[in-house]
Order: C-alpha cells, then structure tokens, then sequence
C-alpha cells in the first residue's frame, strides 16, 4: 500500500530530479528563473544553490519561508500570481528561461482549478528554449509535455517546454 | 552543496526506512506502538497502514493532522508529552513494543534540549526486545543504539534497543 508517507517522498524526489534537469537544460539561457510560491522555501533554496548565472525571482502573497530561505526583497515579487503574472509580461518582455510552480495545498481537486486558471497566465511568460516545471498537471495550448528524468515519478512532477 | 530540500528528503527517506525496518523487527510482540507527536500525520498513516497486529497510540499537544491522518479518540493521548509519557508507565505496565518520535522543530539545538529532557521520560515504556525509532539523537542510559537499515542517512535517524 502506498502511503501518504511514501506520496510525499515521491513528490519531494520528484520535485528534486526534475527541477535538477531543467537548472541543467536551460544553463546557458540568460532569462531569469521564476518560483511561484515560496512556502517553506526548500524547494527556492535548492534553486538558488544550483543556479549562479541567473536570478531567481520569487512569486508569493505572504513570505512565510524558513529563515535560511527568504529571497532579497528586490527579487520578490509580493502578491497573488493572478495578477502578479500578468503583470510580469511587461517587466520582463524577454521571459523566463525556468518556471518552477508548486502553488497547490492539499485538496487535489482545488488544485486542478487553480492549475487551469493559471495555465494560460504562465504561458507568455516561458521563453523559447526555456522549461516549467510544475507539481500539478498544467493546461497549456502551446508548451509541450517533456519525458521525466530518471528519478522523478509519473503523475507526481510535469515538465514542459516552449519549442517555437 | 547539500540544499535544505536535499536534508528534507534524507529525513524523510530515514524515517520510512527506520520505521519500516522497526515495525518488520518487532512484529510478534503484543504490546502496542506509540506514535510521539502527530503533525501533520504522514508517519502516523504509514505506521497505521503497515502495523496490522498491534494498537498505535498517538501522543500529541493538538491534534491538527490531515482529515486521512486523524486516530481514533479512544487510541489518542492528548497533552503534552512531558507530563503524559510518566503517567503512561501505569496505564502500559507491559510497555510499547515500538515507539516512533519525531518531535522536533526548526531548532536545532531546542530539539537537543528537549531530547535531553524526555529521553529519561520514553525509557522505561519500552519493552525488552522493543525498538524506539526517533529524528534526533537521544540520551538513553540502557537503551542500546542500532545500525541503521539500508536506506537511512546517518544523523538523519536514530534507532534504539532495550536488550534487558
Ligand atoms: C506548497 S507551498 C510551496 C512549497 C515550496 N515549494 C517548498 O519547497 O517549500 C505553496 C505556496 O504557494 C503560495 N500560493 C498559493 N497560491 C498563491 C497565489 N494565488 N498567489 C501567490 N502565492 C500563492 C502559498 O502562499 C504557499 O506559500
Ligand atoms: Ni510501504
Ligand atoms: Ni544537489
């Protein structure tokens, strides 16, 4: 039986490989990376430990973050993503080489909704060449759905990425 | 660099380890399992989900678990755990036969203060042959610390015998 314990792990593993490979396939772009919610910030220090040539922007409403994980002030972007997004696309007109979103709680169902709504506000945002990487499943009319790597588990992490 | 994402995962991956080696060590002894400190309840639902044999009662202040995660009333032992775990030993003359905690915080060196502090408190509740599994280090004066299973990290999980 697979518990909550072992989901959890799973995610976590999963959240970890993926965000691992897409740091590697996008070294080289000079967009700058974006995490949408910060939460305990495990996931934002991970990134700020792995990628040096880009700034990482964080997206939250309230910074709640592990003290070892809290962004410089003048990298984060305070507010609710549905209207900080849209907004986003004229700061940045070259977008981001790297979204990383895990904007989910626990209910799966909610998730769904929030991930349909915010699709298409994260969409003009990825540049070409560049990945998202997403715990929920996205909804995307032109980014295209990548293979995991090695250590990520189906159905727990989403890649995708711009190609034209 | 080893990344707050990258300790999390070691914790977690530990526990399931630990707790999957202990439950496995210590099937055929009757006497229950105790669950120190409930959260959010991932461990708690893993220990539920494959101790089959034996009650698994959860020791908590406030119990704020996932709705899949909450105990019974009747197997749940609400207060604080310095002042439950003494008047435990009377209503468990035969001890636990597993007991899993994982009570600590963000703090490093609190968790040590307060594993100094109830390590005295889980010692006699154990039965002979029993395990004690735990996140921090604790300070035992019979209980004999074990080598860990295959997939724990060192320092990351500790686990305990009482031999006599
Ligand atoms: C699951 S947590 C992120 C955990 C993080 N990846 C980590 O490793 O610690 C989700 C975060 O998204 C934020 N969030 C959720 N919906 C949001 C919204 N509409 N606008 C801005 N932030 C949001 C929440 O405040 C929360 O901090
Ligand atoms: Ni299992
Ligand atoms: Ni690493």
């Amino acid at each position: 039986m697979i518990t909550r314990l072992d989901l959890f792990i799973h995610r976590m593993v999963s959240q970890r490989a993926c965000l691992d490979h897409s740091i590697a396939q996008t070294s080289g772009m000079t967009q700058p990376v974006f995490e949408l919610g910060l939460g305990n910030g495990r996931t934002y220090h991970h990134m700020k430990s792995h990628i040096v040539d880009r700034d990482v922007y964080v997206f939250e409403r309230a910074v709640g973050a592990h003290p070892d994980s809290i962004p410089p002030e003048e990298l984060t972007i305070l507010g609710d993503v549905r209207e900080t997004l849209p907004a986003a696309t004229d700061r940045f007109p070259d977008g981001a080489s790297l979204i990383h979103a895990d904007l989910g709680g626990h209910n799966r169902e909610k998730n769904d909704i929030f991930a349909r709504f915010v699709s298409p506000l994260v969409e003009p945002l990825l540049a070409v060449g560049g990945l998202m990487v997403s715990s929920d499943r996205m909804y995307f009319e032109n980014l295209v759905e990548q293979p995991l790597p090695q250590d990520a588990v189906e159905g727990r992490c989403f890649i995708y990425r711009r190609e034209i």
